[in-house]
């Protein structure tokens, strides 16, 4: 089996080479650009490791890989448009490269293109990926909505939180290593084994991406450190302050978290150091390292060998040890 | 086999019970809105009149038929937004009734949406319908950005024009009956003959249009008469116009379609004098006949017995015969 180094270059090399010079221009130049902006590509590596984890041939799964990377980058270019995000991966976004409409149409030409990729199929595979692709692509539109909903919200819940990362973030990754265990045509089981995994596994990344946010180091973190405070973001950081914090800090960060300053410094102090006090970022960390176990127990009950085990692991230890 | 009459109703009864009520409901509400608005439900009666055509029972058409209605409404959606529309049906648009972002996501769930409606059929089916689709609503994409790209153009040609219309409008008839031949499991000859017969009718169908918009009975159009002369669109009319117009007429058309106006009384008039005058009403007229009868002789070539060719041209007939 390939290293995580040697999935990763294939990866690479597979996106650096995405040629879509198709008419009309307009609509395609955007979404070889967003393509090619780079990123992790951690989705699509998933899915080929995890065919090869379940004794595939890895290159079988490089379309489904594709759809994967491809759905992702079309949410990342609907969501920017709806967050006004200027930036992406430090390259200006799609539609203010082009404009709303474009970043619309081409969003929307990407969706319909992921589905294709599992043309490659025979009917029996195609239908299993494009049925666990359109639940999970579907989960994401949800996720997208309970956050755009949270914002207005003053009593979300940590449960309803939790659901809501798990359907923005976790369950791609779940679906992604879920597809490479479809490709190889392994057990059922081994599928649904796989896709805990993963899910865990994303849940543990975007908790510890609230983390980070707050308390990460400026210098490695890629995002500005302290952009939810400033954004007023409902993170688990948050609703677990709001939940452990005296009275008095509750009012503070509730204070804190209604208002929009000119300079953040000091607002950014303030919530951290409630947020430190109050023993949510304590918690945060230990949920994390909690749903982390969850995804290492999984692997445990897997019927693949003990080496296989070990790259998964590998994996998951290189995606949370970031100390960012 | 059921009357074109009872097919409408039969698809009428079918979206009235539109039932959506998941959360969240920001994400669902304006789903259900949009289809529930109503339509002329056509691409859902032609896929339930093609299965029982090829003697399939039409009711098993039923979710390729939602299929195709899901996703001709998130193309209205998203359209709308692009074209800032305040009305659809004489409602507010989605984006209006809610907000643009609501719109693009409610969009986006309604494409995937379509895609699970074809989870009903076994995996050969499963997958013919899911490829035709893909393919179908590619082209559609690729129809609207070109309509975009021809605002800004002023050396469309005729072949151009006539490719954008195939591609936004008419491949989804083609799709729509092509589906219903599908379901029923006749021949692949069959399956493309029914394709190019609501192709065919597409573009008569999208021509006509483009003639009503300027010669059609303001009392029941249902759009404002002249709104393509008012909003300088190039169709069919006007390319033919500067095809066969006088030099001096072509100049004064040219002019008339680059300014905007307060009152567009005088400007409608003009520009429907060289219409008529420069020939193009009159070759209008005749590629409309031209397509609908390419559409009748399609017919002819199929494996078919007579009273079920006679409900597919009444059908065409009763479509194009608005004399609006």
């Amino acid at each position: 089996m390939l290293s995580l180094q040697q999935f990763q270059e294939v990866v690479k090399n597979h996106f650096e080479n995405t040629n879509l010079d198709k008419e009309p221009k307009n609509l395609y130049a955007p979404i070889s650009y967003i393509l090619e902006l780079g990123g992790k590509r951690i989705r699509p590596v998933l899915t080929l490791m995890s065919t090869a984890v379940f004794d595939g041939d890895y290159k079988q799964a490089l379309p489904a890989a594709t759809a994967i990377e491809v759905f992702h980058n079309f949410s990342l270019i609907h969501d920017d448009i709806m967050d006004d995000a200027p930036l992406r991966r430090g390259k200006p976004t799609v539609h203010e490269k082009w404009n709303v409409n474009t970043g619309i149409l081409s969003g929307d030409a990407m969706l319909i293109l992921a589905y294709q990729y599992f043309e490659n199929y025979k009917p029996e595979i195609f239908q299993k990926l494009a049925k666990l692709f359109s639940k999970t692509a579907l989960e994401v539109c949800e996720g997208q909505q309970y956050d755009v909903d949270f914002e207005t919200r003053t009593n979300v819940t940590i449960p309803e939180y939790l659901k809501m990362i798990e359907y923005k973030t976790a369950v791609l990754l779940g679906a992604a290593m879920k597809m490479g265990a479809i490709v190889a045509e392994t057990s059922e089981e081994n599928g649904n084994l796989i896709y805990d995994f993963g899910l865990n596994l994303g849940i543990a990344f975007q908790l510890q991406d609230d983390y980070l946010d707050a308390f990460g180091n400026p210098e490695t973190f890629g995002k500005q450190v302290g952009g939810d405070i400033i954004e007023n973001k409902k993170t688990y950081l948050f609703l677990k302050a709001m939940e452990f914090a005296t009275a008095n800090d509750k009012q503070q960060l509730a204070h804190l978290f209604s208002i929009q300053l000119a300079d953040n410094v000091e607002k950014i102090e303030a919530a951290k150091k409630i947020f430190v006090e109050s023993g949510a970022s304590e918690a945060t960390k230990k949920a994390i390292a909690n749903y982390t176990l969850k995804a290492f127990e999984t692997l445990e009950k897997m019927a693949i060998d003990g080496e296989k085990k070990a790259i998964l692991k590998a994996f998951g230890e290189n995606l949370m040890g970031r100390n960012v």
